[in-house]
């Protein structure tokens, strides 16, 4: 082939929501994007013979297993992508990265902080021989957050005094919704804090820049007891009442302070009623300010307080210009992008990455900064909000 | 003359950006309202003989005296309204009250809990004898505030789980902003906690109906050293240095509990780069959402979880109907009210309380119980951060 | 007494919706600004004594008339303040300043062309002695429509290439809303085109600087008979049916192109379902854009394209800073202004242009050049929306 | 095979805008949807052998030719998707239909009402013999415009007594940016009238359901000199000046009625400084109103005049439910979709219909009808503005 660039096979674990966006982004990110290397979609791994049958041909995967560890010894596959639940993530990332296979692994990194360090040291191990590890925090890769990033990095809002952090959704709202895994502590490791308040960890330290040094937080699981769903085996419902424990919070808020000196607010729920994915994040500083929604995914508000009084305003920056992150490779100016385009974006900077035998962040250390964070929130929580310092 | 209304004259003690908008407030509310009582503007107090008298000219008063004392003797006083700074409310107050003058006192109710806790018994004894006391928290009174309320008592939105509330400002990012009375701690109190903090404490607890049964809080002054302005007489300038020390808070932060048993956070700040006077204010239930932003202050987003999903969303209710609060009075639909009709429907509801001998709300009761709020979010920033339990 | 300002006495005529609005702003404008004038309400005309009696008291006119002629030889009226319905305009406006009254006239100038051109004609021969006139555009005096003015007249948005405006209003979608005067075009002379549309026309020649030179334009009148409402006296319903022709139109669109080459596009209605008053404006130049609607007044969007297109987009200017127009009178940053401030900000600027011997503006030949565009509007509806041209 | 769905083998001509989004969807349909044929993406067809080349590499096309005619008589081409220039569209579809090839043809139908004529008769016969034919207007496949329709359809908003639709862009504020085959009459039959006018009178017809009865319309080129970009060979600059003319509009307006008696606005314009691509349509009924703008695709705004004055407003839904049109088949509530998306919708109601035999929508009947009106504007622009009766 010469100069055809050289492969990149994929072989995915797990096939449903994230597995879905997952494949999405394998798919279209040479379509749209110049990639340094041939990505494959070779296999995909799942419990179900049938389902994952289906889910192959359905997701455009070439082949499909019910054994994900025959994943580590197939030659064609150079990259695993775990898409399943949080209490696999240590066992599966572990061993495709021993066994030599960079991994892409969905957030959040593990459910428990012990998991995600021994998780860390691996992918630390792996790096040593040119393995390398990622996980998916993919809100970072919507352009308007890259832009956010951007500006503060540049210096645009000065010194950071202040974060606004949420994650609002409101699906738990009705007492009548049924319980699932994600509502089980065993299989979840967290409820809200650990599913969603984890994204707007990640993007509050990866916009700023600096790292959370202690927080004070409070968590509550509102409606304690749901109906089991027949279909949902294996969660437990109390002997004949019908319905099961919720084990997992509902609603986490914590304070923190950031390394800079600046203070934070972070909220995670899914009692939000009329909320349905509403990240918000905004960030003043000493010379200005950035603000982000994601029901307005395209948008970065800009604040410069450099500019004269009587003309300066939240600039309403609609980010898809050429020279915004990502969005040259896409549509014309004002045709904007959805969700599943941070997916796709992840995947792009992975190759890029990969190819270039770099570090591609979040790394897995990345992660379990992350989690210590939720760690900590949790202790603070169990110990009267007393403030835990982390580092 | 027999059926016209009794007289309501009105003493005012201060007469800077209070007493401008109490001024507006007694000379408009007559105009727009049918009133039980005929308001007297009669006289205003002030420190300085020249500059009390330009401002009785100024704002419409009959008289002007530098001894605030003397309204509690005159016949034609029927009310005092105190419109000072915080370390002096107390001492007027009660003063007033104890010579048989009804009391409007503007918020924070005082510096200290101890002072509250006088003034609320002195204003439980007034009572005794139709004597009745207020305390200004106008932003109750912006229509789409009363609105929230009503649709929260009503049950619209259903149990609160949710409430998010912040007050943002930003004219202390310049470092260079100079000293004021407001950033000494022995004049102000304290900084942003009370001088703003206070009003969203206040907004969150009437618009729920509920009350603050603990919190958990951070404070944090960014900028330590002020240069002292030459016209600041009074405060203490280093010596040599030009420079003096701020002695309040920048920012306040904290969590709380709410009496129903739902969560809410909190931030007051005057850092918020770009903000200019952000009051936003969510309630979050079982049932739907009220949410409020001072920004656009003639709107309220109300979302109703009993809608069929496919049309539900955040109604956008532009609040100026004739069936709203208030607002029949003024202009037609769409013809939105400003900051300064606060004040006015401020008078307007304490005439009608006075002339019907009813105790008017926010009492001083109200009061103490914010300042208790706010002395816990103090407490527990000094402690760590750690649950501090109110009642 | 040596220094202090001359007075200006005010006579005002009619006392509904305008006059409530002018009181207002006749009563509040000297207690925020310093006007080189000193206003004295003095008197206020209507057709009913017991009514003009109760509104003198209610607003707060030291006297009151049934006859309106008897202001014209008080030597305490200095100023003739015509808030009556646009059939009268000429007659009133015309004798006020032959009798050497100023006179400030509601808007629309006139209900015809003819007699708007007797009325600038009448302002024309009075200028000649310093007697002056102003018609009461009043949404001129926002200050976001204001500070759009200033950034177009320096040069910030550069050559216009598009208007775009529209006062929505919906107060007569229901086909059971009775007929009013209002609907009457002997009363009213139009119906949405003068009401509603001649207050966009105004604000678009304003804020661009330039003036109309064509239009085409439609008409319409959606609900052709509408009840008559027993107190509606005068208006005359069909014998038997209970009902009255509407002769007015409830909508009105019309192209225009401006005296600089742009292109402009305007829509007045009633029929607007949802929107109360809603008066937009948005104006795009060869450099940047300007944009207001007044559902949200205190702010004006404005877009530099001069800015690097990575963090270009229209900033939300809160429009309350002390550099903005009329705000620094009022109070700190981002405590808005509502409707009425409009009127005191009119109060204002024709004080200080009386005091000076200049011409305030609008003049009545502004306003005859509104009424002719209307009038080109009308008769270009007539005639199939062929274009009449203007000048 | 046996229960296999049958294939339908698609052919491109044309690869670059359009030709990227048409193929981004052919790739993704089946991978959301469960489509009811299994598409083939056979070849695409363009002018250039080493171009077409690679675009079939990069956009996933099995075969590339130079020929658009060979796939006329190729076994495995079932459709033909034609995304050339306007100027080329009547040949190639009505070729392709007359091979008994499906067409699916991108807007505006064609260049000239006697080519669309042309093309509908073509799609006619064609149609006689089960061979079908669509136009492409994408935006129609929205989630918030088929809710939209939806609720129109459902008399959620009553009589239509108003529309108002813009389409602004602003790509060619600069005079320096060059010529390019959009602005020359020849290639491109008209300009934003044709270009991006064409999709909000599509718009506005399919949301209300109705048809444009008459317009009146203005046109203008404000840039008539542009210089000619050294790769624009073709284009023909002015002998010794290097700029060559503007011969279509940069804007167009016009006003209309429609078949049910309400009044339209439209504006189609490439200088309105600071809009990117914002496509606002709002429709007012007689008893609610709709409205929406694609820099916020995810978002339509329904406001129900039936609710109580109190509590009625504008409802803000975000178009992401299982129960709203398409997006139950992407992600959950909340996370949103892009512009490409409404491509795929494209693709997905296209297939449904022809493995249903049904006459898909818009057809190249309602095309002709577009391309009609904007004949219409032309001519009254044409005509000093005068009404041009359509029908």
């Amino acid at each position: 082939m010469g100069d055809a660039p050289a492969r990149l096979g994929v072989g995915m674990v797990g096939y449903s929501f994230m597995g879905a966006a997952h494949s999405q982004a394998w798919r279209t990110a040479p379509r749209f994007f110049d990639l340094p290397l041939q990505v494959r979609m070779q296999v995909v791994a799942g419990r179900s013979q049938a389902a994952v049958r289906a889910a192959a041909d359905k997701l455009g995967w070439d082949d499909a297993t019910t054994d994900w560890r025959s994943l580590l010894t197939r030659d064609d596959v150079d990259l695993v992508d775990v898409c399943t639940p949080g209490s696999t993530h240590a066992e599966i990332a572990i061993a495709a990265l021993e066994a030599g296979k960079h991994v892409l692994c969905e957030k959040p990194l593990a459910n428990t902080v012990a998991e995600a360090e021994e998780m860390a040291a691996a992918a630390a191990r792996a790096a040593e021989h040119g393995v390398l590890a990622m996980v998916g925090f993919t809100y970072r890769r919507v352009p308007a957050i890259q832009l956010a990033r951007r500006l503060v990095a540049d210096g645009r809002i000065g010194e950071v005094r202040h974060v606004r952090a949420q994650y609002l959704q409101d699906w738990l709202t009705d007492p009548a919704s049924p319980l699932s895994w994600r509502l089980d502590k065993n299989l979840a490791g967290s409820g809200a804090l650990g599913d969603i308040g984890a994204h707007v960890v990640d993007l509050a330290q990866f916009v700023t820049g600096e790292s959370l040094v202690g927080v004070s937080g409070i968590m509550e699981t509102f409606v304690r007891e749901r109906p089991v769903a027949e279909s949902s085996s294996g969660l437990s419902a109390q002997a004949g009442s019908g319905t099961g424990p919720v084990t997992v919070d509902d609603a986490a808020l914590f304070l923190g302070r950031l390394s800079g000196g600046g203070l934070a607010s972070f909220e995670a729920t899914r009692f939000a009623t009329g909320r349905k994915n509403a990240i918000r994040l905004e960030i003043n500083g000493s010379k200005g300010s950035v603000a982000f929604d994601f029901e307005d995914m395209n948008v970065l508000h800009f604040y410069d307080d450099t500019e004269e009084s009587a003309t300066a305003g939240f600039r309403r920056i609609v980010v898809t210009e050429p020279d915004h992150p990502y969005t040259g490779a896409w549509w014309p100016p004002g045709h904007g992008l959805g969700y599943e385009h941070g997916f796709t974006h992840q995947v792009v900077d992975l190759v890029e990455d990969l190819a270039a035998g770099r570090q591609p962040t979040p790394s897995f250390a990345d992660g379990l900064a992350v989690q210590r964070v939720l760690d900590a929130v949790e202790r603070s929580s169990e110990q009267g909000s007393g403030w835990v310092a982390l580092v």
